[in-house]
């Protein structure tokens, strides 16, 4: 318990990776409050969880942009506060001595060189930062929908298919694969495949290491987890309910992609009518607006039908940063992951679902719920 | 348990009373869906609530408006279908027979004998139906803000003061004073005083009745239950919570003036700080809009500091029709605090807090905790 | 001027339609005030518009649904007075005696005599009812986008085509072929294509005939074509408009067809970067939620700099009834009509702008604008 | 021609007129686009406006921070871009030379004297910088609302009352007064009163000066003023009209006082009317929310009837920065008036009212006509 832990971060150049370590550099050394920080809240003080401070930061990315440029480019678009950057210097100095290229879907070569050389880069980090373990979190940009090939549901074929194979695996799934091959959980808080695939849950299982995901509750959808719920309890009858986001920055291009947007959307809708217990109409729109920078801004609109079948409307607008919406969740993931790991904890942490749009081991998405899980769950740690 | 349960409407005659009465027959006639009615859901279908069908409806106005004349306007205002007064006729006269003239705070001589007229048409309403139990329940409209007196603190000086003076209770309060003396519990579905007065809660144990309230939650502050807690788990900041209420309808006009309104803006207020924590920025308006008929418009807008500091905004617009959020919530109420009498249940209600703003008996505003402990009571109920 | 002029209405079995007719027939007889209708304004009254009680009504439409029928569905959402319909039964059946079928684009043989059969029909309801003039509009469903053809562009290749090919025009440019042919203005209050081909514009000039349009200006583009100009006066720079529109109705099931739904957005978009003088990023969603009915909502969200490069915002929602609020611009639209061809204006008739999103002859969209160029075009008309 | 003007802002040391000043300062050098400057667009090219290179800041405050510390906090705020105060020390330097002590109604002794010095330090400002001329414009805090007195109506009365008494006109008044003396136009940006008593429009009709006014049109009202024109045009008749404005910062605190709020709110209501026709339900509240500093967030809700008496709505939010708002009408409102000056004006100038929530010498409340007007008159001017 007196050990360290390692959060490597997939995507660590990027706007959300350099805000969380930032982030945790400035509540440790007392600059900010821990606001956003689930992990610090009175509910989950007895939980074990390992303290901000004995979290050491390194991770992969396929760009190259310093670390101290993004900050800058973050102080800039109203995320981090001016002073931050120079007063975190050196921790943003440390990640960066720990950031190793990252890897593509298909690199040209066969995808089991990739993955090993993935893996020897957290081993080496663990190794060379005595580090006790290490959580792997993707938060790299979403990718499009990953088309099945019946190797992703067989451990040996997989095995065997990527030592010939450039592009049977997404990128997710590789990050996925080296994490566990290397010891470490792995969490996915992008709607990518990630270790959603049966062969990456058995190896997960063969190698008792736990995994969350996916895709970070950050915005319209957890409103919308807040709101569904008193519907229901009031038997009060969802007619419609439609979303349009407009998102800037580098999510908001990228889900742009109309073949990314399908899966980031699919994760929105989905919830809805597990919690509703009826499938309800209307549509999710994701818009790329570059001029919103890192700012999200959703409207949803929700007709429903009260007693005599008056209808009725709710409108809500939320208007966020993303980057300052996520960054404390990767955080928080990062020591409920390590503290079940060191728990001994195996398989989909379905706890962890307050966190995320389309939770693995959990059907439960209201908010309230989900708060009271992981709350009990927590104290229940061994 | 076979007999029939008695509910007696205090302000019969307004829009909220013909909505519970008209669609209470609806319901029972199988002409619409149980829309609204948590009643009628799964979660509370082994709690034992006396059916719709044993409901026997009577109680008192200070109006003379016919009850078919007020579902008509209930018709043009677009809370009830037009097809639905003719339907169930037989039901509003019925009930129409069952009003008996009601009290304002002075009449002109001691209140002891407006209690006991009062309590004599409670008790002739039950003898006369041969019901079970009566619940009584003000859904009249909100009174000013009661100044308090010596006598409302002691039961023994309240009896006194009432033999003499012709103001000492609000009429609410004269109500809750006749439904304890008939043996009836009583609900107080306004922000009146009613039954909150030691004098009256000593009055309710001595008769062991059991007693609910106050100011039934349906629009803003229903939302804002189900959103603050959202802020509070997630650890964000709420740094303001404005509010503004537009409503038509006999309730705006009412709350137009500034003494309703503030006994009604404190209810809504005083649950926020509970919820969060924390005192929060921020004032609510009520205003009436004579146009909006029975609907009412709510626009709140909240900020919040995320992490970092980062500041966010959250907005939503309500449009409810007032009658129909309301009036499956009386329908609720009558058969929930029913069935506690039964169970012979004596003092506040605490596990109703679900239906209301200023919940007596609880200090928990969280719509999704509410829900919970109401179904917990329920399926304990003996 | 003392005759009687026809109003012949291409979808006259429709909401717009027969909101249109039972709304005339009810200000005519004085049973609701004249809301909505421009040309009832006193900046109108000089005009010399043909007077409500002298309009006379008839129609194509390829549904049968009777117009009482369409009245009372009318009545149950919320469009039309209950009372209203039977007010106005024998208006309703006398149109409903001047419908004739209409047509399809392909009803399987050659297209010329399609155009023969809708013209004989204008030519006979004229002369049955000893009109001095028939205005002819289109308020049937729009159409998907019509392909060009080498034909459109030539009378004399339009007129050969048609006599061998039986898809050569869409429906509502055979309508504006059969008006002209017939000596009628035509009026398009859809994006459809309508008169909006070279070889019928040569038509018209030869016919000598004004006609308007195209697509009414009855929500989204309203407000946007009173909120742009300010942002322009004010020399605020717009960064982006993003809209979402929801739509039920048969309107909305019609644009829910992608092909429709691109001349929408693409009429809607047109106009934004005319007023503002530089293109303006955001797209415009157009969705159909069954549960709306004739309702529509829209949620406009636009971001704008202001001094120094700050970045502000403004969003509307916009609630409204399509029938409502079209009817009676088609009703201003045939009067005016009728007036230009009294005035033997011919050709487009741009000074109309102020009605339509599309406006042809004019590239004006602000609705100021337009107000002042109608009310100086109708003070001017010989 | 070729001659300086001076800018000589009555609360030179408020957030509002250090960002005029800064502003002014970096368009001036090229830093920034005039992005919301109506006097640098192409409709008033041809005006003959004192170009911005030849303005001379200089001003009263009764506070003494320093302007590059406010500079500082608008950096903080978001106003001003981080750069800016270093870019533009000069301009703020050579400012902050200029300014003299303000002062309040009450100073204790005969306001005649405290006249003579604001009077003086006008005079000493225009020789001392070579001046043209000096326009002074007052965009201090808002005053509570005035009671009139007899002098107030009567300038030898006011003179006379001035020599003796304390507290004769309010400090707005005492700038105007002090403006026309030193033979400088007066421009009120604020709802105070200023130069909008009889007495005072004597004084400027004899000093043969122009002034202008009152409160600027900077958000809420500047929608209201582009949509309630739209309104009428369609001739829809609006219903009501409610609006909640949430503002920090110090003009936020200072309409907390409800007696500062009543003007402002009333300067806001008056113009709808106007635009209308009619007069509209619904009330305007002005809230106080610390935590939005510089930026003011507006909800404002219409109801409305269209064709046949159908009810609709429209809601806007507008979300902005106040003082980057202002500054650039205020640094247009110093230009205009100086070449109205120049041109040999006398009296209100009602072409500036396109300005303002209040125009002295028109009731033309329409932002497009308002626009019309200003450019027309400017082209007119000799």
């Amino acid at each position: 318990m007196a050990g360290r832990t390692g959060v490597w971060l997939v995507g660590a150049r990027g706007s959300l990776a350099v805000t969380a370590i930032a982030g945790a550099a400035a509540v440790r050394a007392g600059l900010v409050e821990p606001i956003g920080l689930v992990g610090e809240t009175p509910a989950l003080a007895a939980a074990g969880l390992p303290p901000l401070s004995d979290l050491v930061f390194g991770g992969h990315d396929v760009a190259d942009t310093p670390l101290t440029k993004r900050a800058e480019r973050l102080v800039a678009a109203g995320v981090l506060p001016a002073a931050l950057p120079a007063a975190v210097a050196a921790d943003l100095a440390a990640a960066e001595a720990e950031i190793r290229p990252g890897a593509h879907r298909d690199d040209g070569h066969p995808q089991a060189g990739t993955v090993e050389r993935l893996c020897a880069d957290l081993v080496a980090f663990r190794t060379r930062n005595e580090l006790d373990r290490v959580v792997v979190i993707n938060v790299s940009s979403t990718e499009p929908v990953t088309a099945p090939r019946p190797e992703h549901a067989d451990r040996a074929a997989l095995d065997k298919g990527l030592l010939s194979t450039t592009d049977l695996l997404p990128a997710s799934s590789l990050y996925a694969y080296a994490a566990f091959t290397a010891g470490c959980p792995f969490v996915d808080f992008t709607p990518s495949t990630g270790a959603r695939l049966p062969a990456l849950h058995a190896l997960a299982l063969r190698e008792r290491l736990p995994y969350a995901g996916s895709d970070g509750k950050t915005g319209e959808t957890l409103v919308k987890s807040a709101l569904a719920p008193m519907f229901a309890a009031r038997a009060l009858r969802v007619l419609s309910w439609s979303g349009t986001n407009l998102l800037g920055g580098g999510d908001g291009a990228t889900l742009a992609d109309p073949r990314a947007a399908a899966s980031k959307t699919a994760a929105k809708q989905r919830g809805l009518g597990e919690m509703l217990g009826y499938p309800v109409d209307g549509q999710t729109h994701i818009d790329y607006v570059a001029d919103l920078g890192d700012w999200k801004t959703a409207w949803d609109h929700v007709t429903f039908a009260g007693f005599l079948g008056v209808r009725m409307s709710l409108q809500f607008t939320w208007q966020g940063c993303d980057s300052a919406l996520a960054a404390p969740l990767v955080l928080d993931l990062a020591r409920l992951t390590a503290r079940a790991h060191r728990a001994g904890l195996v398989g989909p942490l379905g706890a962890l679902a307050f966190f995320f749009k389309d939770p693995v081991g959990s059907t439960e998405h209201r908010i309230a719920s989900q708060y009271d899980q992981l709350c009990a769950w927590a104290a229940a740690l061994p």
